[in-house]
Parts: structure tokens; sequence; C-alpha cells
């Protein structure tokens, strides 16, 4: 056998060279002829930013591919195989849940022990008044911890690095990017978080949770990593893109309500922000995934309330509760309603601007190599360690208030009255903000009925440093989420603007906080309903309903004037082929025919094709898709002799597989069914792997022929070359498509039946405008809503 | 020009005659021959049942009719205009918001005070033991309400009967049922659900709120009730099928948010349940709109708390405000919870099952005419008026018990603990619970905290009575809702399981009664994700959240195994051609060619026609679109001569204003752009009046030409013929379709380019099955979910 496969190879290599002297030649085949044409105009280089490196990225199979192979598995399914799907597609989604909630659970006991025995270290110190020592032990410990978590990203998965919710959004549109939802990024992406958040740097653990749910969901679909799958025969028929994107939802929904403990809002955050396809069963399948990580969550928190979670306290699982305040409002307190929405709207705005610039230049120091990118992480911490340990020496001492029912001051690692280097009696308002775990500053700053709490300067300092911090965390190599520095930042000038208003107003300050934390919120991620809920369940209190929906329209009507949401911004930035959902206006004055034209032409192939003309359309081309047309085919009743049928669209893929099992026919026929289900069954035809370099294939056998009409998908959605590129995109991005073919409006004798082929790439807006840039003239961005 | 138009008329008349004579004569005319065999095997009745009427529906237009003028105006479009455009869908939605809301604080209002001094007068005659007057007085004044509400249903307006939810639904999913948003249905709607409600009536007014917020929306999209609507230029953007799409999804959103006080519940009911397409865009509409109706309601309720409302108190707007009651459960409460989930499933499919059989017996009685209707509602009446004043006087009386702070006995028109027929210090429990107001019903038997108060057979008798009144009570001629005769339901067992239950539990009694209030909803209308937010938003009790949601799982899951939800019920039973998400796994065995044979032959129009052909086309068929084609085109470059040419496909209203406005031309010729402008606007193209009985031709005329190139729609969405019904079904829906064109799979001189034509009724299983018997046969119901 393998002598037999060397020989091939050489044979094959012998081919190649020869072909490789004809590609100098182009006159000599008719075929090469279009194919160096290629990229003449219409450019859609598949390339994007994948953890700072530049990676080639592919699309991803929504539709079903009804060939004769489909279609026979489809007529052979019995009632109880599909029983089975059904049981596992919710089996699955249950294991989801129970995992994400498993994990979140895990990330919390480690970050708050961990935290928590580090802040007990330094506040000995500086009890003892050896605030130096504190200052190194304090950096120290978070620098070790940093480098833990970016040493972890940079040289085991790039992709764990940042939030992930971009990509999984990109997923969810039909982007595959490479190495996201495999082992290795999920691992890194648990312990990256977790040293990264118990180093005190300016992030969340909310978008890595996000990431994490949706890696649980991809390798539990696919059955485990990609090198160790369980081939049972139960999960095969989840090996597809259609279901592993409705269990990525789940997971996306599954790890927002792990973050948050907001089921609702985690089903509405996927439905919202994440997923581009929505239907009636998928909600209630991740309803199903939130409530088991609720469950889960909560069985949790019953254990570690009788203590045998370590240092885990209250500021474990986020939930700021500020259910117990009594909310009342009047007309007037729309004003200062209204400034916290606009003030949210323009500073969500500015936020984004800024740190699309920041993010700019971190892509050119990241690009650089893996020193500069963990030096960066390691300054970053620094100057957080720095910084949160220095600032507060700055803050008075503000003497506790013997009516608050609170322990005053505390010297414990959380609570809501630090000592820090305060006398006795007295407490460090700005050490209570700074000076502790993020999720504490959180609960800290929203703390309600203690309205002399706080003293302006402190807030002040905090808002600033949250701002600097929150600029500059989020680009480094860690796992990081946007979530919380936007809340701290938000919280800081809502509780600014509640001390600001005095008198005026009787809402709590520890609301006006939480405003300003939702306003900044949707001014700067632009989301609403979800949001809504999300804060509804984080605050535990109905009666804020009403006032927190105004806040969140308004930032966001405002935010969305000056510019997209902070997602969108890392999706282009990244370069993912993200497909919006409302077509630009000028795309009703060009059709698909035009689009066609500025492309190279399409390469069809025949129902019965030669081998040697397959391996040359694999070679010469990136095409992922070919159009299979019989030519002068027996034609029916009341045609002329000499018509063309378009058969339909083969994969790259499944050609591949043909070359590969050179399933060849020594002379030009058609084969039975069974023929075809000897070689293949439609489970291998769903994976996705192997190459074109790959195949080696005999002089001989390139002479040979190929059946293709049982691999081809018969039922390729298609557009009229008339139909204009608003309409033919809404279809592709409606129905889910990888390729769309485009066929003539002409009925003629010799009449090609399909005149060209459409991607992801060709519908995007920027690569139309780069070949056509007289319609960007003509009309300006806007879009109809 | 009368005397102009009578000869016309005339005229007509004889060419009717002779194309009448022509008829006799099949042979003589090549276009009748296919149109006579019409609705040969593939039938497909545009007919539904319309508030107990069959009348005749058509499809909705949500795709862009992207033709000349179209794209003229199109291109026109100021920056002003799309700002315009913009603000005015906004004014709209805020409109929708605050309409809706005060119409719902009238309703509110107006129930309150009519029941509540009904409820008055008849405790003075039972306090004075003048029980048989008590009872004429309660039957009398219930008749008459009844009577009122019944009287304006049927004769002005029979659409206003029901709940409404499952025609927005049908409307959404792209099918205008007739009369369903006028201005008549409205104020019908709001009267007649007043006096229905205020009758005491086992039905809400929640169902009918959202008809309400859909025909306020509708009439403010088209500017006005259909006779009397204002020409407002700034409108005209409205004036089409997808933006009224929109508003009717604000509508509807706000009404459920006014009938529940539920902002984000009304969202993602209307999300869930009633909408067909979702745009991230239209999920922040929405919820403008609710927010705003939110607003109205809580200024409206601040109001009457300084008591300028009459006898409105706090049970006016419907909040069952359980957010007091300490929450604490424990694994163990996993069975109680379980068995409410489960009977929640099997009541609920069996509500449904039961619900169908008496709605059809109903409908024939409706159809019988208005006396049988109206018969039909005031035996309800009686019915109902005698049990609710009866059966309390079964009821042993209870003493008041001391330690509970609420008022025990009272004789006040609401309140937990009526004396009804009791001496003093003791109460009715029966009474409590049946003599009051449904929304007072409801809050009682949710009341926590009293775990003694009501006894089992008190609540035997309640849940079996509601039972009855639930079934038979719906389908009367009359405004009503589904949802508080299920609360109802679901509350009196979920209760009666607490008292079950007994020591085994620490969850409280009113818990109970909420959770079966939820575990019927679910197993009825099959709900998630907005019944759990709308309980939430409803009782106020976030800790409720977990255990609401298995619930609400358990019983979908159960339920979903017998029926499908209430709604689907009744839109089959109404025959409203509604298109399913999922295809069937039989259409992935037919293709649409095989359709599109079952069908009569396609009837295509050339580009420039024959008036008279047109004439002919629109009078023997019902289609209500017709493709254009155009013959021997100069071909392009390559193609031999005879091409024929796919233009694309033009409405049948726009085919009659042609012929209305008589835009003829003596020879046959293609028309410049300004041609067609300068006798048609886009505006008035979007107007789907006039029909084609109502044209007159003269006899020479019918010899002239129209150029239909200008008025067709170039961009229709297509499908070859080999295409699988499942996927073009997936198409049809995604996109929003009203007719699809199948393009043959041939390419070959003198074949036509269009093989057939695809409607909504063409895609529906039933018809299909009809059609092609063995498909049923050859597999079961499985769906893929």
């Amino acid at each position: 056998m393998e002598a037999d496969s060397s020989q091939l190879a050489e044979a094959t290599a012998a081919y190649n060279l020869e072909a490789g002297e004809e590609e100098r030649d182009p006159e000599s085949n008719t075929l090469q002829q279009p194919l160096l044409k290629r990229n003449r105009t219409l450019s859609s280089s598949p390339l994007a930013l994948v953890g700072a490196k530049v990676s080639h990225i592919e699309s991803l199979d929504y539709e079903i591919n009804e060939n004769d192979l489909f279609k026979h598995d489809w007529r052979s399914r019995s009632k109880a195989q599909v029983l089975q799907y059904i049981f596992l597609k919710w089996t699955l989604a249950f294991l989801v849940g129970l995992l994400t909630g498993l994990i979140a659970t895990l990330i919390n006991l480690a970050v708050e022990n961990i935290a928590g025995y580090k802040l007990l270290a330094v506040v000995r110190f500086i009890k003892n008044e050896r605030y130096l020592t504190g200052l190194v032990y304090f950096t120290g410990a978070n620098f070790l911890l940093t480098l833990f978590a970016a040493v972890l990203c940079v040289c085991f998965a790039p992709t764990a690095a940042g939030p992930g919710i971009p990509e999984i959004k990109a997923y969810l549109n039909g982007v595959d990017t490479p190495n996201m939802f495999g082992a290795s990024t999920l691992i890194v992406k648990i312990f990256g978080s977790i040293g990264a958040v118990a180093a005190g740097l300016d992030l969340g653990k909310e978008g890595p949770l996000v990431h994490i749910g949706s890696c649980i969901a991809s390798l539990l679909g696919q059955g485990g990593p990609d090198n160790y799958r369980i081939k049972w025969r139960w999960l095969r028929y989840f090996n597809n893109d259609r279901d592993r994107r409705d269990i990525i939802t789940c997971g996306a929904s599954s790890g927002v309500c792990a973050a948050f403990r907001a089921p609702v809002g985690g089903v509405l955050f996927s439905l919202e922000e994440v997923a581009t396809w929505w239907r009636s069963a998928l909600l209630w399948r991740t309803f199903f995934s939130t409530a088991v990580v609720v469950v889960i969550l909560r069985g949790f928190i019953e254990i570690c309330n009788s203590g045998k979670c370590g240092l885990f306290g209250k500021g474990g699982l986020i939930m700021f509760d500020v259910g117990d305040v009594v909310v009342t409002y009047h007309v007037m307190d729309a004003i200062p309603i209204t400034i916290i929405g606009i003030l949210g709207g323009l500073l969500g705005s500015l936020y984004n601007y800024l740190l699309h610039k920041v993010l700019v230049v971190y892509n050119l120091i990241n690009q650089k190599g893996r020193i500069h990118k963990l030096l960066l992480a390691l300054s970053v911490s620094i100057f957080t360690s720095v910084c949160l340990y220095g600032l507060p020496f700055l803050a008075k001492c503000q003497p506790c208030d013997p009516s608050v029912s609170e322990i005053c001051p505390t010297t414990s690692r959380s609570g809501n009255f630090k000592q820090f280097n305060c006398p006795d009696g007295y407490y460090n308002d700005l050490a209570t903000l700074l000076f502790t775990t993020n999720d504490d500053a959180v609960r800290n700053i929203f703390s309600s009925n203690t309205p002399r709490e706080f003293q302006p300067a402190s807030l002040l300092i905090f808002f600033a440093l949250y701002c600097i911090l929150g600029l500059f965390t989020f680009g480094i190599a860690v796992p990081s989420g946007l979530f919380l520095p936007i809340i701290l930042m938000g919280s800081a000038y809502g509780r600014l603007l509640g001390i600001a208003m005095g008198s005026y107003t009787k809402i709590d300050q520890g609301l006006y906080a939480v405003l300003g934390a939702a306003s900044l919120m949707a001014g700067s991620m632009r989301m609403t309903v979800s949001l809504c809920v999300i804060f509804l369940e984080l605050t535990n209190n109905l009666l804020l309903l009403p006032i927190t929906m105004i806040v969140l329209l308004i930032a966001k009507t405002v935010g969305d004037s000056f510019n997209p949401s902070i997602y969108e911004i890392i999706l282009e930035l990244k370069g993912l082929p993200f497909l919006d959902a409302n077509p630009e206006p000028w795309m009703r004055n060009l059709t698909v025919g035009e689009l066609a034209d500025a492309k190279p032409p399409v390469v069809n192939l025949c129902g019965v094709e030669k081998v040697s003309r397959i391996v040359e359309a694999l070679k010469n081309t990136t095409h992922n898709a070919f159009p299979v047309v019989d030519d002068g085919v027996v034609p029916p009743v009341g045609l002329t002799i000499g018509a063309t049928e378009l058969h339909g669209m083969i994969l790259r893929a499944h050609l591949v597989k043909v070359l590969k099992k050179k399933w060849f026919l020594p002379e030009k026929r058609r084969t039975e069914e069974w023929e075809v289900r000897e070689k293949f069954d439609w489970v291998e035809l769903a994976e996705r792997e192997g190459t074109i370099e790959e195949v080696a294939v005999t002089r001989n056998e390139m002479e040979m022929h190929v059946d293709l009409h049982p691999l081809t998908n018969t039922t390729p959605y298609t557009v009229v070359e008339s139909m204009s590129v608003a309409k033919a995109m809404v279809l592709f991005r409606q129905v889910g498509l990888r390729h769309m073919l485009i066929v003539p409006k002409y009925q003629a004798a010799g009449n090609p039946p399909v005149v060209g082929i459409l991607t992801r790439q060709d519908l995007r807006a920027h690569n139309i405008l780069l070949a056509f840039p007289h319609l960007a003239r003509s009309k300006g961005r806007e879009k109809r809503h």
C-alpha cells in the first residue's frame, strides 16, 4: 500500500510539473485563461485579523446541501432516529448549561479566593504601615497573575485574547474564524480569565464567559476536541454548520446568564446582539440552557452560604441587589434622567471612538511578536497596580457614620467602608472603590441609602482612572470583557451626577450609579431590550424598569448618531466579513449581473467531468463551489436539441473527497445510486477537511471521468442577473447562504445556464464600492431601518 | 364626461358579450384554453372565516416592488426626505404607545366603575337579605352589558369578536384578513370590551387590548379610517405593507404592555408569538412604544391615587404584586414544581382540544345569523351570572382570622374577605373568588401569607365553574381575551395543589397559584420567554424566576406532545393561510417544478402587450401577478437571434390602474421614462384599490398596446424548477414574498423563461397534500425543529 501511494505521489509530481509548464503558455489551455484574470476588479480577500494575526477565513454552510446522498439519508431516517436527534439536541442544550454553570462557578471561586488572599495580605502590610512593602507585594502579585494569563494567551491560544463576542457574532452570521472554538482556546480562556481578573486589571469575566459557553457548546456539538473526537453515531446529525450554529447560540446565552445570573437577559442578549438568525424553537432551547445555568449557580450559592468556599463571599456572583430601595420618582425627575441618557450616549460614542484608535495602535504592537504582546500586557498591569494602590492615599479619611448599619471601617477583603490607611473610626472612600475586586467595586458604588459615603473628588479620581484603564486595558493579550469596565465608568459619572443633583431629586444615589452604568452600556454597545432585562435581573428592582428604559433609549439614540456599536467597530477592525441586516440604499441601483461582470468568469463543471479538468479547476481557483452544468442533454418535450441544463452546485470539499477516494470511471457515463452510496456517506461529506494539495492523481487517472451528479447540491438558491444587489443580499442573509448562483434572464440556445456565482465577500458594501466607486458618491450612507 | 363614460360602458358591455361568446368555442382563443383548466389539481382557495363569515383574503406585498417608478423615486429621495421618514417612524411609534396607553386607561376606568357600582348595589340587596332581587339585578345588569357588547359586535364589526391575536399573527405573516384593522373595529372593540368585561363574563381585556393597539397602529400608519384618510405628503412613505407591518408590531406590543403593565413582556410577546419577521431595529422601536405606554399608565395611577377615578382602586391596572413574599425553595421543591408543570401541560392541551370542539360547534351556530349570535352570547351571560351569584351560597361562612391585617369581612367592591351572606366576623371564601371582577379574583387567589383563607371545596367549585365558563365563553360574539380565563383556571388548581402539599413544602400558596396560572398558560399558549417575563413583571418578584422557568418549560414540553398551541388551532379553524416556519420533511422530496405542473399553466404577458390580452388575462384568471416576458429581443453578444427575456413580474393592481387611466399606445413601441412619470407616481401605485370589473375599455382601445416595462417589478425572487419545495418555502417565508417565479433549469431556444409562479397557498402543506396524497403516506408529521 505504501509503495503504491509513493508511486502515485511521484506520478502526480510529474503531472504537476507538466501542468506548471503548461501554465506558462496561457494559450494552450482555454480553462486557464479566465482563471488568470482573477481579482481583476471585484476583489474579495477572505482575510481577517485573528488573535493579532492575519488568517484566512471561510464561510459556513448553513444551507442544506441537498445532494443524492443527503436525500437518500433523509428518506431513510426512521422515526427512532428523528427522536434520537431531538433527544440529543435537548441533552446538548442541557450539558451546555450545566458545564457553563460549573465553569462559571469555578472561575468565581478561583478569582474570589486568589484576589481575596492577595488583598488580605496587603491589608496586613498597610495596617503595619509598611506601605512600600505593600505596594511591592500588590504589584508583584498582580504582575505574576497577569504574566500567567498573558503567557497562556500568547503561547497557546492567541484567539483567547479579548472578549470573543465579535467572533461569535461573526460565526452566527456565517463566518468561521479559525481556532475560535477549540479545546485549547477554552482552557486558556478559563485560566487566563481567572488570572487576568484576579490580577485586578480593569476587565471583566463576562465577555470571556460568553466565549467559554460558546466553546463548550461547539466542542460538545462536534463530540470533543478536533483530534480526539468521539465518532458516536448519534452525534452524526450534529455534524453540520446549522446545528452547530444553534448550539453555539445556546452557549452564548448560557455564558451571559452565568456572567450576570440573568437567564432572560442572556437569551435576549443572544437574540439582540449576537445572533443573526432566530427561530421560536431556538428561543425556547436557549431559555432551557440558561435555566440550567441558573439552577447550577443557585445550588453553588447554597453550598457557599454554608461557608465551604474559602473567601468566597457575597461578592462572588455578580448581582447588585438594590431591590430594597424604594424607588419614587416624579415628572421632574425626567430632567436628570434625560441628562444621564444624553451623557451616556455622548461618552459611549466617545469611548468607542477612542477605543478604536487605541486598538489600532495595539494591533500594530501586538503584531510585532510575542514579546511585544507580553510587555504590553505587563506594563498595563504595573500601571494598574500602582494606581489602584497609590491613588487611595490621595483621599482624605472620612469619619464613619454611626447611623449606617454596615461595619465601618472594615479590614476584611470586601466591605463598603475600607479602613486602608485611616485611623480607627475613619474610612478611605477611594480605597473602597479601588482597593478591591471589580465586582466589589461595582457593588460598593451601587450601594444605596448611603448618600454621604463618597466624596466628589474621590469619584472624580475613580472616573478618570477607569476611563484611562478602560481604554488601555481592553486590547492586551489576555481574556477580557467589556461589560465591567463600562459599568465601572458609567456608575462613577452616574453617582457624581446624583451628588450634583443634590436635593433637587429624590432618586437614591445608588440608583443614579445604576442608571449611569446602563446609559454608558447603551451608549457604547447600543443594546436596548437585553440590557434593560440584564439590569433588571442584576439589580432585582422592577420599579426601576421605566426609567432604565428611557435612559437606554436616549443613550442609544444619541450614540447611534455618532458611530456604530463597539462590537461592530471591532468586527470592522478585525476584517471579519460580517453581513449587515440592511442593504445600503445604493445597492438598489446595481444588479447582480453587473457584479458578476466585475468578477472573473465562473468556472462551470460538466455533470460527468474529466478528472484533469477538476484538478485544474481546484488548483487554479480558490472558489469553494462550482456550478454543475450538463451540455447537450436529451431535452424535454418541445425543446430543440442542444439544451443545456443547470444541474446544481458542487462544493470544493466534495470534489477533493472524490479525488482522494479516487472514485473515477474509465468511461464517460452516469452512475447508479448504489455506486456512490458504496463509496461515500452523508456524514463524511459534512466534514470539511482536506485540500487539493494533499491529493495525488496519476497521469492515467487524469484521463478518467467522474460522475458529479450524485454529489451535486441540486437545489442551490439562485437569482436572475437582473436582480438588484439589495434584494440579493436580503436573500443571502435571510436564508443563510454561502454561495448564490446567478442565472441569465435570457433564454436562448447556447446560453450558459449560470452566468456567475456570488459569495459573502461579493455582497459586502466595502468590496462593491472598491469596484464601483461611483456608487459611493451617488448616495450617502443613509440606511433604511 | 358622463356621456363619454356611459358610452364606454356600453361598448365594453358589447365586447364582453363577444368575449363570452368566444369562450363557448374554446378552440378560437389559445389563451382561454389553459385558463379554463384552472384548479385542476393543486387547489388553492383563498377563503377564510372572518368574524363567523367566509371571506376572500389576500396576501400582503412585503417585498419591495422595484419598478422604474420606484427606482426613480428612490434615486430622487433627498436626505431631508429620509430624515422625514425616520422622524415620522418614531413619531408614529410614540403615538401608538400614547393612544394605546390612553385607551387602556379609559377601558380600565370604565370597567372598574361600571362593575364596581353594579357590585355595590347587589351587595346592598344581599345585606338586606333580598337575595332574589339581588340575583335579578345582577343578572339583569350583566345581561344588558352583554347585550350592548354583542349588539355592537354583531351589527357593526363582526371582526371585533374574539381576541384578534390570531388575525394579527396572520397579518404579520403576510395574510390580509379583511376589515380587521378598521376604525369601526377599533371602536367596537373598545366599547365591546368594556361591556363584556364589566358584564362579569369569563374573558379578559388583554387580547382585545392587543387588537386595539394594532388597530391604532394601522389607522395611524395609513393616516386615518379608510374613507377619511389624511393624504399628508409625509405619510406617503408609509403607504406600503412593509412599514405597516412594522407599526402593527409596535401596536401589538403596546397592547400587551397596556394589558399587563409589562413593557419587556410586551416586546417579547410580539417577538415570540405574534411576529414572523424580526429585526433588531424593530426590537428597539417596539420597546420605545411600550416605554411610552408604561409612562402613560404610571401617570394615570398617580392621578387615580389622589382619588379622582371614582371606584377605580388598586384593582384597576392588573398587577398582582407578590413582591413582598420571601421565596425560599430547596431541592425538594422540585417535586411539586414538576407536578405543576406536567399538570399545566396536560390540562392546557386538553383545554385546547376541548375549546377546538366547542369553537367548531359555535361557528355553526354563529353562521346561522345575527339572532343566533346574540342568543348564544346572552345565554352564556345568564348562565355566568346565575353561577357567579348562586354558587357562593353553597360555601360555608369562615371566621375571620384576627392575625391578618386586611379588613375582614368587607362589603366594599374589592377586598380579600367578602362578607356576602355571612354574619359579621365571618366571610364567604367563594364569594371572594366569584362575586367580584375577574382582575380582583386573580388578585385574591394570588394573595400570599393567607394559607387558611380558601377551603379546598370552594377552590374546587371555582375551578370547575371556570373550566366550564372558559370553554363556553370564548367563542361568543364579544371581544374576548384568553389570558384571564386561563390564569383563573390555572391559579385555582395551583392553589389547590398548594393546599394538598400542605406542610411538605415551604412555598407560599399564593405562589402556587401563580405557578399554576403560568403552567396552564404555557400548556395552552406554548410561549416560554415572553410568558416568563410577563409573569415576572406581573408578580414583581424576581426570585420566582428560576421556578417559573422550569414550570413553563415542563408545561410547554408536555403540551407540545399532544397538540399545537391554541392560537395555531384558531388559525387553522379560521382557514387563514399561515405559513409555518419549518417545512414538512416530505417537502424535500418534491420540486417546485412538479408543483407548477399540477397548477394551470402560467399566463405570461409581453413587455408591450395588446390591451385586449391584458383584459382577458385579468378577467379569466384570479392571479394577482403575471410574469412579463419579452419575445425575440435583440440578443446580447454571443447569443443567436430569437432569445426570450424575463423582464419581471407585474401586479394585477397595476394592470388595473393602467386600464383605468387608459395609458394606451396606438402603436407597439417602448415608452420613455418621462411618459410613465407623467401619468403615474409611485405613491398611487402602492394603493390596492380597483378591480377589473370597474374598468371600461372600448373596442378600439382593445386593439391598442400598453408598454408594461416601466410598471414591471424587474427584480422578482425566483427559484429554478429543480428546487425542492422545502427550500423554496424557506425562501418564501424568510424574505416575505407574495409571488415567486419559477425559472427553467434548461437553456434552449424557444424555452419560456418562466415555467410557473408560486403563491402562499401553493406552499401550504395542506394544499400540496391534496394534490400529492402519496407524500403524506410516505412520511409522518415529524418536523425538524
